[in-house]
């Protein structure tokens, strides 16, 4: 399941605003096409945004100024740390006077990799036949091939695994539903769609040993931001006595923020709540909306973080910074 | 914001399923219809659904055998206690020989009266200026008047009170959307819609210092069946340090429940989480989904159910009792 192809110096992505009824792919052919296929979230996932920033960056610098284009499309989604972190990156290997479509590659390339180390030391915390529950999307569609949060999952299919799989269809943009339970049907791993609202309802029946979910910025004390409605799940997991996951890249975690009130959340229009996806207005007009688009849970929900460098456990403050040095 | 009209023998009900895009009046000439209208949800909301088998039970016992109807009306939707507790007691005037019409017009009465005691006595527990989050609808269009969960608000709206209202949208039948939103912005209070997974955020930025519900269902020991999603917000709630208030006439406390295990939860078809309200489908064809309509909301989560005979503080296994003594 691909969501990026780099062709002959020619970049596509599978628009992801329109899974699971089409699989379109379109070319991206200017830096104003890239900020909107990160803002619109054609292109959606922290690291899946790292990488497509990364080859925007090698691509359009060779027509822009690369210091404007990198604040260009690091203004496009604030929240995603591996955003700015990509750019930054393709800046440093122009400094260097290295090529740049190759550290692109490099990028793409070591995402792999990292997912596939990620799913590996997850698997190690779960159990053939285990309950999952999960939130929003961070598989293949998010990264670049197994994914975060989904990957021990899609991985462990390869190896025999059955899981049996509840995705919450994370409202508002329902990317549990469009993408998560997309790519879990189309990797053969039994996959049941709930509500958000449902996770309490299902944690309660005893269907859930674990939860598993990505993360778009990690603090320095563990403090995580993800999807709006990660913070509950966790509140519950922690209620019902059940291993709350978080799974991510190194590169999501910022060592510049000391704690979740340090990072910002982006809020996103009412009509993604009232009229998005649906074919009538759930509300009238007047109504209005909040539509924060993360939330941070407490570091003190979190049973491990789950990264590329290994598997991370409190105290977060000491032990995220330990693996990173080790 | 009236639900039900009985005019000259004749019972009408708005359409909720239309709300809140059309407001549309249909009469209910026969009892398949009334049985389709608790069955697809015209008519919702458990004191609602009271009053309505009421009139339905009334008027259509004229051309049918009294306790086969009864059992056909209960059989629409197993869960709300106070559809067999209004057919039962239609049968019980009917055996003492009593106008049926009178006795249904007396459920309706004493319906109004009970959401407005409800109301009186949850405003003891309220402040002026108090942030509130409800799920669900349990306002007047699931009742008669004012509402259980919402009548305080709307009570203490024309009361002077200002409460900052937020409104759980409750997937997937988006009750809290089409129908709370709905009402409280035509009632003018101020009232902001947010996604189910949203309320652990507005809990944590201080925004909310009261949870009101209704209740479908109460077991004995206080348990509480609900609409789907209940369980979750109690249990932020507790997190959070918010009191969590379920309100409810005391024809929704069944005795002989003596906890939740013994409350039959409604399973409802996976078209309504995938398909229902939608433009395209969200999912797969073939990915399945888990639908139940209600949870059930552990007793030690609630801060005090509040009836029309007052307010209940635990241990509820003694005080529901009590109270009804009383």
């Amino acid at each position: 399941m691909e969501n990026l192809k780099f062709k002959e110096n020619k970049l596509f992505i599978i628009d992801q605003t329109l899974l699971p009824n089409e699989e379109k792919w379109v070319e991206i052919t200017n830096k104003e096409q890239a900020y909107n296929a990160i803002k619109t979230l054609m292109v959606r996932g922290a690291p899946a945004i790292g990488i497509f920033a990364g080859y925007s960056m090698a691509i359009f610098s060779q027509n822009n100024d690369i210091y404007e284009l990198k604040n260009y499309l690091d203004s496009s989604r604030p929240t995603a740390v591996n955003l700015s972190w990509a750019t930054a990156r393709i800046v440093k290997a122009y400094e260097n006077g290295k090529n740049l479509i190759e550290e692109a590659i490099a990028i793409h390339n070591e995402d792999i990799e990292m997912c596939r180390k990620i799913s590996e030391y997850a698997l190690t915390l779960l159990h053939d036949g285990d309950g999952i529950l999960t939130h929003c999307n961070a598989g293949e569609l998010a990264t670049s091939k197994y994914g975060t949060g989904l990957g021990p999952l899609i991985l462990g299919k390869e190896m025999g695994y059955n899981f049996k799989v509840f995705s919450d269809e994370t409202r508002p943009l329902l990317q549990g539903a469009r993408l998560t339970s997309y790519e879990l049907e189309k990797a053969g791993i039994d996959v049941t769609l709930i509500c958000d609202n449902m996770a309490s309802f299902v944690m309660k029946q005893g269907k859930i040993n674990a939860v598993l979910v990505g993360c778009d910025r990690v603090a320095a004390n563990g403090d995580t931001a993800n999807k709006i409605g990660t913070s509950g799940v966790a509140i519950l997991a922690e209620y019902y006595g059940i291993p709350f996951y978080v799974l991510g890249p190194y590169s999501t975690i910022d060592f510049n923020c000391s704690n979740g009130n340090d990072i910002e959340i982006e809020e996103r229009d009412s009509e993604e709540i009232k009229n998005l996806y649906f074919e009538k207005s759930t509300a009238l007009k007047e109504t209005k909306c909040f539509n924060p688009a993360f939330d941070v849970t407490d570091h003190s929900l979190i049973t491990a973080i789950i990264t590329d460098k290994g598997i991370v456990r409190p105290p977060y403050n000491i032990n995220l910074r330990k693996i990173l040095n080790d």
